[in-house]
């Protein structure tokens, strides 16, 4: 027999009643009923019931024993009285009558308890992480992101990508975060840095000439703090295809992300006619380019009902160039307190204010118009929007004026509190929806223009496109939304050299900048690349949506906190002197 | 149809015949018969012949075309000939009669050509990595690697075993070698390290009750260059089991590679009767801890038969204390011309040479004893030798004397001469071994004990044992040899942190310095760590082993040179001004 045991904790049923069984695990919980112990020992596998009573020659050892002590325990099978079957347990019908035992692992008082489900201070958490795994969420939370890593690859396989491991020890790679860094000790004052993420190795196997390339690839980003992202490093599902335009792409990866959300999502319906939302159709109807699909809102351009109207905010908002009047319908949500609350909430996220009409049954019966929007209006353009909009008695609407730049983030958040607080948003599914047609450049604070998204993606139209107005050049570029999140970002990439220097041009990078920058990707697109796009998805992200979990923290074996500390292993740490002097380094003093 | 291909280039078979295709690929070669152009179009799938005459539209301009150039041709599916059919390539048996053409992607004149053998200089070949990739050998052999990783994979998780991924920024895992530094931002001064393998990760994650964890874990090591290693990162498979002993072990991973080896060795016999070794038994035998088992001679103690014996060199030597003398027999060996051969190639290795003893047909058709050796011994030792070794007519036997530790690597190193030159070595297999009882601790040159490997091994007989002679004290670690190679190596650690605590006071470290260097580790133990053992098996070897490759940048996408550059992306390179003030870092001139 095995030194450990015969069984897994999670192991034995009925079947096995009366056989001698070897058992290892964590003593779980004790109790003392009376002289007899019983003892729920667990493992990865399960829990099994052990009991001893004072005649076992395990009673004294196993009476001593402190919660979370590693035992090994020699017993014999019983059935447990029909009336005390655990139907929710596996082992549930039988318990182990103890005859030795032996403490493979003494523990000491525990700073936190893996018994039950008492929240506990994240630093604590994180500190104890050994402890904090053993707990049954996180530890199934974890069991779920490698089945799900395991099925990503699966998938990606059956469809005909291939894996690769591209270097993790490399050169900078911009992607719009900073880079970590890695000093070179036999090149000394020169760094290598870690990749944010493998877009120019991933389009150098492309020109290789593999066909269908796809990692689980770790990324690397010295991000400031945020409560949803890791500080380090995350991983994503990257790939990359030649020889295919964007519907190729979107029809490759669908059936990966919907099988998944299928196997995964415990049942919750998971939509599978996923829209294409051109960027801008998405930012007005949903003011998001993640919009939350569950959320049947869809605002509305009501700009005309207030021209030279009788509410004289907009109606001198819209004699200025670029400005727009939206309305946010809220089906259900007639009423002032209701208008009044969202009205607070638009104050809270900085905005002036959110004007409001809400539609009641009016004295006679028939539907008013009520809130002061209305009065200034006047009966006929309330009518008008009424009609727009398609609401009636008990409805309201919601509406922002101005530069939509300026009010569509908070546009958005509001139709998702409003979705929410009304019960129109059914959260239990996942819909999805490609976001397509980004613009390639946009404005910067200065005036200048920039590359909005990534720099790499294939404008539509082409090197003809790059000659006209650059804010109206859309590129090849998509998004994959879900529940409210960006799930993939993608595009078609730009093989053509002449074509990717006048898209560098255009957003102010002299040819000599591109070469540096990017020069070996350049140099091999002159050796016969063959159009080629791809896209990325956050591991992470998916993880947490299947999971129902909102902090990064509770996806991840061993997470940074938000510090970027690994509380565990006491990372990032001092130095060495002979380390520093080998990287011929030195630290300044704090600033 | 799709933009750029109906099929790929692997895929027409005689039964497309008659069918109107689109293709998309590289132009391999182009040929010129007459007027009739011959273009070999090659995707990743395979090649496809398209033929053009001066009556193609096409014709003009795939006249035209540089290889390498990426092109989509539209065109008809003609049976070749009988005669023309090509049965080396699935699409041998048709060709494609071009009637459009267009260039996705221009190339250059190359640097380094796609078809054909030619060697090309490895500077050239890591600068054009992307060319090199294009290149039949190299494209498969990177393919043979993602398909063993998968099959790797799958095999462990049919073992039960689950895949986490642990960090890559983190801290400092002393693993013997030196560590890749991170400068960390948000901490000034201080640094994370990226990991020289996850040891101390996989062991928490056994504390944290996972039971069988395994990983294709990327491992980082600042080591100084040498040919058959990466000088940056590598990957190796990484695995943990609770509740083992090291027989466990053994009986879970040779499935695993055994049957990788099976299904990937093209057909090479796969021994299947994987013996134990013990350290010390496999250095005598063979004057190696990875010794190569396709070689049947086993060397052997002869001492006795020189002691005191008119051969003065190992009469006197043996007068020493530790002292040898021990013999290679080398059947068919028995010529004076490969006898000088071999103590010649003892002394390119820096002995003083190596005497031997051939014995041949003397005139009266007796056996006889050849040799300076043979004559100073005399006939009746000289007998005794040979019959102790087994040997006869037409055999050799060389020896070798002194401290084993100063010549036993060149007598390993003479025995796989002596295998391969005689014809011995049965090269076309794989042969395994499993090394086992490996000593705890060595002298180091200055007279200290130290670790001779893992420090985290559990010691043979426990905290007992490590109260005698520490040189004595065996640990419970192995290795797996493969074909004279270190394939896998891995032990039972020591969960206990007394035991712990102990093994490290042996090698001259106090309890601080311990908590200080694996204080997350030895907290752990503190809290019920169950009893645990693992390996980690090199990813490259394997690779290299499979696809019968010397070095290691033949089985790796985009290797470092052996200078830590990466010749095709510019790396390491000077960071930037602002890079060093972020972090608040200062480069030292050189020294």
């Amino acid at each position: 027999m095995s030194a450990y045991r015969s069984h897994t904790c999670g192991q034995l049923t009925a079947a096995a009643a009366g056989s001698e069984i070897r058992l290892s695990g964590w003593v779980h919980r004790v109790r003392d009923h009376g002289g007899v112990l019983f003892i729920d020992l667990r493992d990865h596998y399960g829990i099994t019931q052990v009991i001893a009573d004072s005649d076992s020659p395990a009673f004294s050892a196993l009476e001593k024993l402190r919660a979370e002590t590693v035992i090994r325990i020699d017993g014999r099978v019983k059935l447990r009285d029909a009336s005390l079957v655990n139907p929710k347990l596996p082992t549930g019908e039988i318990e182990v009558y103890a005859t030795d035992v032996e403490v493979l692992g003494a523990s000491d008082d525990l700073p936190l308890p893996v018994f039950g489900d008492q929240d506990y201070p994240e630093e604590t958490r994180l500190t104890y992480r050994f402890l904090d795994l053993r707990r049954e969420t996180l530890h199934n939370n974890i069991m779920l992101r490698s089945q799900v890593v395991r099925s990503i690859r699966n998938r990606m396989w059956d469809q005909g990508f291939t894996e690769f491991q591209t270097p993790i020890i490399t050169a900078s790679s911009p992607e719009g975060a900073r880079d970590f860094l890695v000093p070179s000790r036999l090149h000394p004052g020169k760094f290598y840095a870690l990749p944010q993420a493998p877009q120019q190795f991933k389009q150098l196997i492309m020109v290789a000439g593999f066909d269908k390339y796809f990692q689980i690839a770790p990324c690397f980003r010295d991000e400031d703090p945020r409560a949803d992202r890791s500080p380090t490093d995350f991983y994503q599902l990257d790939l990359e295809m030649s020889f295919v335009e964007q519907e190729d792409i979107f029809a490759t990866i669908q059936p990966v992300i919907q099988g998944l959300f299928e196997e995964f999502g415990k049942g919750r319906p998971v939509d599978t006619n996923w829209p294409r939302i051109a960027y801008a159709e998405s930012m007005l109807k949903y003011g998001s380019d993640k919009p939350d699909l569950r959320n049947p809102i869809e605002m509305q351009i009501v700009s005309d009902h207030f021209r030279g109207s009788g509410f004289a905010i907009f109606a001198k908002l819209l004699e200025q160039d670029g400005t727009e009047v939206r309305a946010i319908p809220a089906p259900k949500g007639g009423s002032r307190k209701f208008a009044d609350r969202m009205n607070a909430f638009a104050q809270q996220q900085g905005l002036p204010g959110m004007g409001y009409i809400f539609w009641r049954k009016a004295e006679d019966g028939s539907t008013e118009a009520a809130g002061p929007i209305a009065k200034a209006l006047g009966a006929e353009p309330t009518e008008a929007l009424r009609l727009q909009l398609g609401l009636g008695e008990g409805d309201a609407a919601f509406f922002l004026g101005g530069k939509p730049e300026q009010f569509e983030a908070v546009a958005g958040r509001a139709r998702n509190v409003i979705g929410q607080e009304l019960g129109l948003t059914d959260e239990n599914q996942f819909k999805f929806a490609w976001i397509v047609d980004f613009p390639m450049y946009e404005k910067t604070d200065d005036g200048k223009i920039d590359f909005s998204h990534n720099p790499f993606s294939m404008p539509q139209g082409g090197l003809e496109a790059l000659s006209g107005d650059p804010l109206a050049v859309k590129g090849y570029q998509y998004d994959l939304a879900c529940n409210g999140y960006e799930l993939i970002s993608g595009a078609i990439r730009n093989h053509k050299p002449e074509i990717m220097f006048k898209a560098f041009e255009l957003a102010g990078y002299g040819a000599d900048e591109v070469e540096k920058r990017f020069g070996g990707m350049v140099k091999a697109f002159r050796y016969g690349a063959p159009p080629h796009g791809g896209c990325a998805a956050g591991i992470d992200r998916i993880v947490m949506l299947l999971a129902d979990e909102q902090n990064i923290r509770e996806v991840i074996m061993f997470p940074m906190n938000q510090r970027a500390e690994d509380l565990m292993m006491g990372a990032p740490s001092e130095p060495t002197n002979e380390q520093m002097r080998e990287l011929r380094l030195r630290a300044l003093p704090k600033e």
